[in-house]
């Protein structure tokens, strides 16, 4: 099953999320292939809850619900996804607003920038007009890799770039890379205080 | 047909939400009886970001997936809300992190805290401990009044208080009065300037 942008559904319920993920799945090999960064970035924001490190959470999946069956306690019978009109995951960090959008690539050179959204570059150049800190964090599955970029780059390359996507040289020269451990998985605010404090 | 909490449900879709209203519905007369608080926020919240005044959005209400019909385009055949486990607006304004929920009441001397999570409480607390700006926004619909309220009241009166409602009083007291006007509906950073910056 797809978003609309193609990607894989993951379901939303944490236990549902654990119990389709066994310890070798989430192992940290180099190659971090079919890590699902989605719940990996869901288990390092609750362990920075749970340390009152910061409060970042995943804005729920927009669903547009068509028919609802009130003879069974509000069960939906007939509903669609819709299409994030944002970005994934967003809250607060040392009184700052934080904003980003986290993707997965197989692509060894480049992050191709084909699965995200208009609605979500207008969205990240408002958070930077606001004053608040945006930027995407990408997985190179096959390297094993996960940067944080800073959202300018992204909006320029989606708007200006010649090829749809951003060559691997920006995230090493441009970007930070975030460091990968068992708890918090992906250590992404450790990076956002290299970057942007 | 009820979220857990047992507010009415509204539909997400902007326009199913515009279509269900008419002009009479949304006449801005002082007592503003059935105001639905919701979607008037939501439109303030159009006009902020038209703007450029600031970038806060309504979370996407949770649900909890149980089965989906590959055969017809993803189309969600068997689903359940789930209780929102934060609040129902977040967002940026002057690079600082805001987070609040907006709730009616008919009462006219008090607002009762019995809609209220021990969720949503324990997400305030949380932002108030990072730094963002968290505050309710209550309905006094049978006064035809809106006020902003910070969060550290409403949950002095959650844990401590003796009755599980907030007097009307402490509205007037330490909350700010929000301007009601036709665009934006609910002036509510109005209020957040004079309480905040």
């Amino acid at each position: 099953m797809k978003y609309p942008n193609g990607q894989e559904y993951k379901p939303n319920s944490k236990k549902e999320r654990q119990s389709h993920k066994s310890k070798a799945e989430i192992s940290l090999s180099s190659a971090n292939r079919g890590m699902d960064l989605e719940h990996e970035i869901n288990l390092s924001n609750d362990y920075y809850r749970d340390h009152d490190i910061c409060l970042i959470t995943k804005r729920p999946t927009p669903i547009n619900i068509v028919k609802v069956d009130y003879s069974k306690g509000a069960k939906i019978t007939h509903a669609y996804f819709e299409e994030q009109s944002t970005t994934d995951y967003n809250g607060v960090y040392k009184s700052r607003y934080i904003d980003f959008e986290a993707k997965n690539t197989k692509n060894r050179t480049s992050f191709p920038l084909s699965n995200i959204t208009k609605h979500q570059i207008e969205h990240l150049k408002r958070v930077l007009f606001h004053g608040g800190i945006a930027f995407f964090i990408i997985n190179f599955e096959s390297l094993g890799k996960i940067y944080l970029l800073d959202a300018s780059y992204v909006i320029e390359f989606y708007e200006h770039g010649e090829r749809k996507s951003i060559p691997y040289d920006c995230f090493v020269t441009n970007g930070i890379e975030i460091e990968q451990g068992y708890n918090p998985r992906i250590n992404y605010i450790e990076a956002i205080e290299k970057k942007y404090f």
